[in-house]
C-alpha cells in the first residue's frame, strides 16, 4: 500500500534537531563562548571549520539539524561559504543489517585510515524514529578507539525525521566535513529501508557488509541493494566461520557475475574479512582504492559526482511539489475517499488523479496541462 | 545526467495516436458504420465491448490513444462504464531483449492457452520513438497463428510517447480488454528501459525471458530487472543449445537463491523452454498457475492489485505536478543556469531547488512550506 506519510515527506521540511553529545576540547568551547555569546558569528564558523576545529564543525552541524528558522538561515550561509572548499573527499557508503559487525568494521578500517594519515568522518543515515541498536549513536561508544582518535570525527544520525530531510542534512554535513579537511567520509546505514538508495546517490563507492550463509541473515536486506554494491564483504570470516565465509564468497561471486555490467565499468568484488581480528581489512581498502583509480581514470568518478549534485536539486524540487500537494487540506480530506472509490472500481486511478489535480490547481488558480 | 525530458513527461499528457491496422470482421464494421455515422455512441461502445466484439473494442482503444479532446472524453466515459466488469483476468508481464524469441514464445504459450479455452489479449509497452524489431507491431505478422486466432487479440503499442502516457493507455486498454471477456492479458516489453518497472506495477506475474550464456546477451537487460522476475525462462533450449541452457538454469537458480525473499511469499523459479519446438511451454504455464494459486491463497494477489491501483493514482498526480513545474517558462529558462552553478560549486543543490520553488510558487501566488 502506498503510504501517504511517505509521499508527504518533503526534503525541505525541517525537523527538530537533537542535542549533540559535546565534542571534546572543552577549552576551545570555553574560549569561543567567552568571545561571542550566545552564538558564533558566521565568520567564526567559517574560519573554525576551515581550520579543522571540530567543536565548531560540530556546532555548525547542529545548526543544520536545527528546526529554528534563524539557525537554518545561518546554516545555509555557512554551507554556501564552505562549498568551494568541499568535494575533495572520498565518500563511501557502508551498509549492512544489525549484527553484521558494522561498528567493529568501521573501527578497524577507520583506524587503518587515520594511522595512514587520513582524516575520517563517520556519518549515519537512519530515518527511523526508533534508534536501532546498529546506529552510530550506539556505535560511538562501541568505536572505542576511533571515538578518541583526533583524526576521526563521528557524528550520529540527525534525529528521526523524513528520509528526504535526513538526506539533506547528511549531504550538507558532508560539505562541512570536507571543508574542515576530512578526506574520507563514511556514511553508514542499516540496510533495511529506503536509505540505501539515498546513500547510494551521495557516495562514490557503495560497500555492502554481509554474513556467511544465505539464509536468515539476508531477511533484513532489501531487494535491489545487492545490485547497487560495488563490493560485498563477508565479515566475521574467522574461526568456525571461515570455511562458510569462503563458500559464501564464491556463491556471491557467481551471483554478481550474472548481473549486467555497471555503468562505472567496475566489476563488483566479493571478499571476506574479520573486523574483530583486523584480518583482511587492508584488502577492503585496496578494493576501494582500485575502484577509485579506475573510475577517476575512465571519467566515471567525476561524471557520477556531477550527476549526483544535479539529481539532488531535481529530487528536492519533486519532493517539495508533492509536499505542497499532499499537505493541502482539501486534498487530504479527499484522498481516502478517492482511494476507496478506486478500490471499489467506481473510478479509474487516472480519473481520480485528474479530479484531485483539478481541485488543487483550481484552488491554487493555476493553469495546468 | 538527469534528463530534463524524463522529468517533463507527464502521465496525463496525451500523445498522438497511431492508425490501427483494422481488426478483421469487415462486415461488423460496415454494419456499425452504416448504423451510426461517423462515430459510435457511448452505448454502442459499451455493449459492443461487453459482447466481446473485437472491432468495437479496437475502436475504443483507438479513442484511448487519440489526442483529440472529444475522443479522450468519450474514452474516459467508456472506461468508467467498463470498470465494474474489469479486474477478472490474469495480467502477465513478459519481457526480454530483442533476439530472445519473445514473439515465438508468445505465439506458443498463447496457442496453448486459447486451445484450452482461454481468451488472450497481447498488449505491448514500448515508449521508444523508433520501432524496435522486437515490438508487437512487427511481432503481429510473426505471430502467424495467434493473429488469426478468434480467441486472441493482439494490439501493438500505442505510438511513441512518454512512458507515463503509454502506461496510462496500456492500463486503460487492460480495463477494456477485461470487460470484453479476455481472461488472460500479456503485456510485452523489450526489457531495455524503464518500461519494466511500469509493467511490473500493472501485472500479477512478471516473466523474464533469457538466453543461455551470461555474456553478451545480458548487456541489454537493465540492472534490477532480474530481481523483479517471478520466473526466469531460458528460451532456445534446443539442439546444440540444450546443455548450455541447462547450465544457465543452474547458474540463475544459484543467483536467485541469494536474493532476499519476495513480498509475495513466492520463490522465483528458473526453467528452460524451446518456444520454436513448443517444448516445455506447458511447464511455464504451470509455474504461472502455481504462483497464482499461492498468492490468491495467501492474500498477496488481491493486496498487490489494490496497491497497484492506488499507486497509479499517486504516480499520475506526482507526474502531473512535475510537468506543471518543469513546463513553466521561467523555470525552464533558469534550470540550466542553476545546474551550472551547482556544478561550479557556486550554490548547493538544496538552495538551488529552494530558489526555483520560490519562483514557481510566487509566480503562482501560492504559499508553500
Amino acid at each position: 500500500m502506498v503510504k501517504k506519510n511517505d509521499i508527504n515527506k518533503s526534503a525541505l521540511k525541517v525537523n527538530k534537531g537533537i542535542d549533540q553529545p559535546s565534542q571534546i576540547n572543552e577549552n576551545a568551547v570555553k574560549k569561543i563562548t567567552n568571545r561571542v555569546k550566545p552564538q558564533l558569528k558566521i565568520d567564526d564558523y567559517i574560519n573554525g571549520i576551515l581550520d579543522g576545529n571540530r567543536t565548531i564543525l560540530s556546532r555548525a552541524i547542529t545548526l543544520i539539524e536545527s528546526s529554528l528558522f534563524e539557525h537554518q538561515k545561518l546554516a545555509q550561509q555557512i554551507i554556501e561559504k564552505c562549498l568551494p572548499y568541499s568535494g575533495k573527499s572520498l565518500r563511501i557508503g557502508i551498509t549492512g543489517v544489525p549484527g553484521v559487525g558494522k561498528s567493529t568494521f568501521i573501527e578497524a578500517l577507520g583506524k587503518h585510515l587515520t594511522s595512514s594519515g587520513h582524516k575520517l568522518a563517520v556519518l549515519a543515515i537512519d530515518p527511523s524514529s526508533e534508534r536501532t541498536k546498529g546506529s552510530v549513536l550506539g556505535d560511538k561508544t562501541r568505536m572505542e578507539e576511533l571515538s578518541v582518535d583526533k583524526n576521526a570525527f563521528i557524528r550520529p544520525s540527525p534525529s528521526a525525521g523524513s528520509l528526504g530531510g535526513v538526506a539533506r542534512k547528511t549531504k550538507e554535513t558532508i560539505i562541512l566535513c570536507e571543508a574542515a579537511g576530512f578526506d574520507i567520509i563514511f556514511i553508514e546505514t542499516v540496510g533495511v529501508g529506503q536509505s540505501e538508495i539515498t546513500v547510494h546517490s551521495m557516495v562514490d563507492f557503495f560497500l555492502l557488509l554481509m554474513l556467511a550463509g544465505a539464509g536468515d541473515e539476508l531477511q533484513g536486506i532489501k531487494r535491489g541493494i545487492m545490485e547497487m554494491a560495488d563490493a560485498i564483504v563477508i565479515n566475521k570470516a574467522d574461526n568456525d566461520n571461515l570455511l562458510k565465509a569462503k563458500l559464501a564468497k564464491r556463491e556471491y561471486e557467481n551471483a554478481l557475475h550474472l548481473y549486467p555490467p555497471t555503468e562505472s565499468g567496475w566489476t563488483p568484488v566479493v571478499d571476506t574479512c574479520s573486523a574483530i581480528n583486523n584480518d583482511r581489512i587492508v584488502n577492503v581498502w585496496e578494493i576501494i582504492t582500485k575502484y577509485i583509480a579506475l573510475t577517476k581514470n575512465n571519467g566515471y568518478f567525476d561524471k557520477n559526482r556531477r550527476d549526483q549534485s544535479v539529481k539532488i536539486m531535481y529530487e528536492t524540487i519533486n519532493e517539495s511539489l508533492k509536499n505542497s500537494f499532499y499537505s493541502e487540506k482539501n486534498i487530504k480530506k479527499l484522498l481516502d475517499e478517492f482511494e476507496n472509490d478506486i478500490l471499489n472500481n467506481k473510478i479509474s486511478s487516472y480519473v481520480a488523479a485528474q479530479k484531485l489535480l483539478e481541485i488543487y490547481f483550481n484552488k491554487k488558480k493555476i493553469d495546468y496541462k
